[in-house]
């Protein structure tokens, strides 16, 4: 199996975010030290929820402090930029990496970054299906194209540079339901699966995707599908429970306060994080202990070890941890990194 | 008086982009060896005439590579972007660089980019204020913001993150009329001069500028203004015209090319350099002497020092020298380089 980072930056404290940029990249760096293959980061706009809002600046960055360790987005907005923009912006990141991009790409949820970009969120679809219609050929196309689309028009088109990954760097798409699926499939694309899918979901889904590239007369290869997944890892079981559990209610609920529109929004959580985990009730404890059960990697070595085996049973072969929830200590996420690493990872090597 | 770089790639050879890219990034690296205090990355799409299209991307990964030369571009060309997209580029790149981003914008200038981008070259001057203004307002707003203009539209808008610089990282505009010059003065930006213009229309620019700051209130820093200039220097009078010559008139060639719509268009350039090489006559080269004397710093390092002095005497301080014009060996580049550091800029100290 390989294991990488789905990782992010999030806001606990509003004046810290060089601060917590910095631990975030030290946190990739330590990472590939460890033998992470991978690190995938997440697009978020215009609140404390997540602060990296130019992942190929970020990922460009990493280029240059890093060298073997492959370089991701999960996932790239695509309704929320002009297609061009992003064919250019990922051919430099693919080039200055030299053919280390993933690209994770996908359609959009959160209310709250469509109605700032005053996009209407019902055409998310729609602009998803197109920008990558012209994303795919401002990578390839040999000659200059013109593309006159519902959202975007370009006339007789030619992107510089191009990348270096040929055809054009990998292409994953954030998908659950069975169409999306058929047609990940029937374009030779790679499927993401979200952290928030159940244990149970994610076999369904490989099954199913699985399937559908054997319909379009491919032969299936697990490593088409990355499935990403919380994880916290420490020898002591309370303390699993005690560090991970008020910072990743605070990532969920976050989550839900961008992501809902104003009608079926709560009252906002506290400016601080400092206030958030002095206010948090153990009565979300229920989900916590659900999650544990069903969707994350919480829990000592030897509890990963059978929930990964699970996974890989599954049909799992590529795992991305989300480890950076907000609010945790930067040296314990770096210690759980550290104890997956010795402990869990060398139980499934290839 | 300070020196940088205006800094560039251009594609020359149509399969050499990856070369291109490292020969310019360890130019950079090797500016930064020698002394120069900045290096300003210019923004093209779409052509040979430079490769550079994601000028975000390359200065966040120089922020990895260098530690204290500044960054820059000149110029940001705001039509084309959203300007949230540019307010969360460039602090993120002011973010991973610890505050050593300078951003040149600019209206844009080639009909090749207005027309492959299907935007009018006629919404250039609005697209540039209204952008202009939403981006300083995301950099700076301490409050979520509403913006519905002309070309853009958004909501209750907060950006993520904020740059390190405060209250924002220098704006630097490129002019040259005196109304721009006069806007640039009151709002207290600083200026771009083009490496275009003549001496003598360099010392005209200065003068305006500085009684237009007057004028405004403020007391004129000559810092404030930066002037590009093509540069090449070797101690043998012949080689810097063998070496430079060619190049840079296909540098001169290939942005008319790109530049002008297709009624003015000339007979199309060979696709390879050699090929250029091959054909080159030296009708051109009343162009090129005529250049030497008013406009560009071609030069043994004692004609650069009387070259220098009469800008230095025109009232400039700051300098960002353009080298690396496509077709000219990078050995060539950083060894003019050298030269220049070591002959010309001792002769300058602040």
């Amino acid at each position: 199996m390989k294991f990488g980072l789905f990782h992010s930056v999030q806001l606990p404290d509003p004046t810290r975010q060089q601060e917590y940029y910095e631990e975030a990249l030290d946190q990739v760096l330590w990472a590939e030290q460890l033998g992470y293959e991978s690190v995938w980061f997440t697009e978020h706009h215009f609140s404390r929820h997540g602060i990296v809002s130019s992942t190929f600046s970020v990922l460009s960055y990493l280029a240059a402090k890093t060298s073997d360790i492959r370089l991701g987005t999960a996932v790239t907005v695509l309704p929320f930029h002009s297609p061009i923009d992003i064919a250019e912006q990922t051919a430099t990141v693919d080039l200055l990496s030299n053919g280390r991009l993933d690209l994770g790409v996908g359609r959009g949820y959160q209310w709250g970054e469509f109605n700032r970009l005053n996009i209407p969120m019902d055409e998310a679809d729609r602009r998803f299906k197109e920008a990558l219609d012209v994303l795919i050929q401002g990578w390839t196309s040999k000659v200059a194209f013109d593309h006159d689309g519902e959202f975007w028009t370009f006339n007789d088109m030619t992107v510089h540079p191009k990348p270096i990954q040929r055809p054009h760097p990998p292409l994953w798409v954030a998908a659950s339901s069975q169409p999306s699926m058929d047609r990940i499939a029937q374009n030779g694309w790679n499927l993401l699966i979200g952290q928030g899918e159940s244990f149970a979901r994610v076999g369904e889904q490989i099954n199913y995707f699985g399937s559908a590239v054997g319909e379009s007369g491919s032969a299936f290869d697990p490593y088409q599908v990355t499935v990403a997944r919380a994880m916290y890892t420490h020898k002591d079981k309370k303390q699993v429970r005690e560090d991970s559990e008020v910072p990743f209610m605070w990532f969920k609920e976050t989550s839900a306060e961008v992501g809902a529109p104003p009608e079926r929004r709560g009252e906002l959580l506290p400016e601080n994080f400092s206030e958030y985990r002095r206010r948090f009730s153990a009565t979300s404890s229920v989900d916590y202990e659900e999650m544990c059960e069903n969707v994350v990697l919480f829990g000592t070595p030897n509890e990963l070890i059978e929930k990964v085996q699970l996974l890989s049973d599954l049909g799992v072969r590529k795992i991305i941890l989300f480890v950076n929830y907000g609010g945790i200590e930067s040296i314990k996420v770096k210690n759980s990194l550290d104890l997956f690493a010795k402990e869990v990872m060398p139980q499934f090597q290839d």
